[in-house]
């Protein structure tokens, strides 16, 4: 997958097409809730496998029910099409 | 919560509520199937969760997207209230 | 378990026995650092495990092979006993 | 990597390098014993997350501390050097 650095316009029109994502500081970032701590964590590890599998890894954070992840690609030095793909995928599996 | 064995009646009017749920050698029973590994995974973690806050483990096995869960009661020589709380537990969370 | 807060003489002295943890914001704080992300997220899955059984959650931050565990207790409304015993478990499994 | 099957020969010879594991029913089989669930389920999601990055999946069975794990690839109908170098990889997370 491409790991150069998205332009602006491109970003903008892919961010347009998830649902609850923003971008902070540069980054793609979502808050997501859950049930309980169990439907949470089962959710963080459904994603670590798919970032293990795309060899690309989130920054995230949790307590409890909620989880925050934020993705960009440093090699790109900004977002790259892999933290597109990636949001779609933690989508997916919330 | 009770780790008394339960009577046969009461095992099989439990048994008549759950879906997929089978006696194998005197074990509950049940396959699932899921889209992939991941999802499985993440299923296996949850109930995992589950299970140490139970503090009641199950005998599991997994292939790729499938994942059987045979549960008994050790202290109770059978199956107990646990067992079926477990049952229940897990097919919330599939 | 004792959830009540406990005096800041008894903190100071529970946290003089631990290694790598500190006071950030009243809370209990430390950084693990592991080999790659695979080693951090099987850590994090048996920290998991353990919360659960403890019924008392972290708050968490991971980064490819970077852990950040904050502890509190919001029901004691500070450090409790607690916490301490979650830091002992936590590096007993890193 | 290849998946080819591989001669007899080279799975003796390679076997020979490892520790714990066998051959049954042509498939690569070790039995692994932890302290508890804790440590059992964090060293799986640990070989949860290589299984993916690998794309090679195991077939594997757990009760409380105990994890068996059995590897056969079944695109080469038989042993490829990919079920050496899972088993290597779980053996260094153990």
């Amino acid at each position: 997958m491409a790991i150069k650095k998205l332009p602006q316009e491109e970003i903008d029109q892919q961010l347009s097409q998830l649902t609850g994502w923003t971008l902070e500081g540069g980054k793609l970032h979502k808050d997501y809730t859950f049930d309980d701590f169990v439907a949470a964590f089962g959710f963080m590890t459904s994603v670590a496998l798919v970032a293990e599998g795309m060899n690309h890894h989130p920054e995230w954070f949790n307590v409890y029910n909620r989880v925050t992840i934020e993705l960009t690609t440093h090699d790109a030095g900004g977002l790259s099409q892999l933290d597109f793909a990636f949001a779609a995928k933690a989508d997916a599996l919330s």
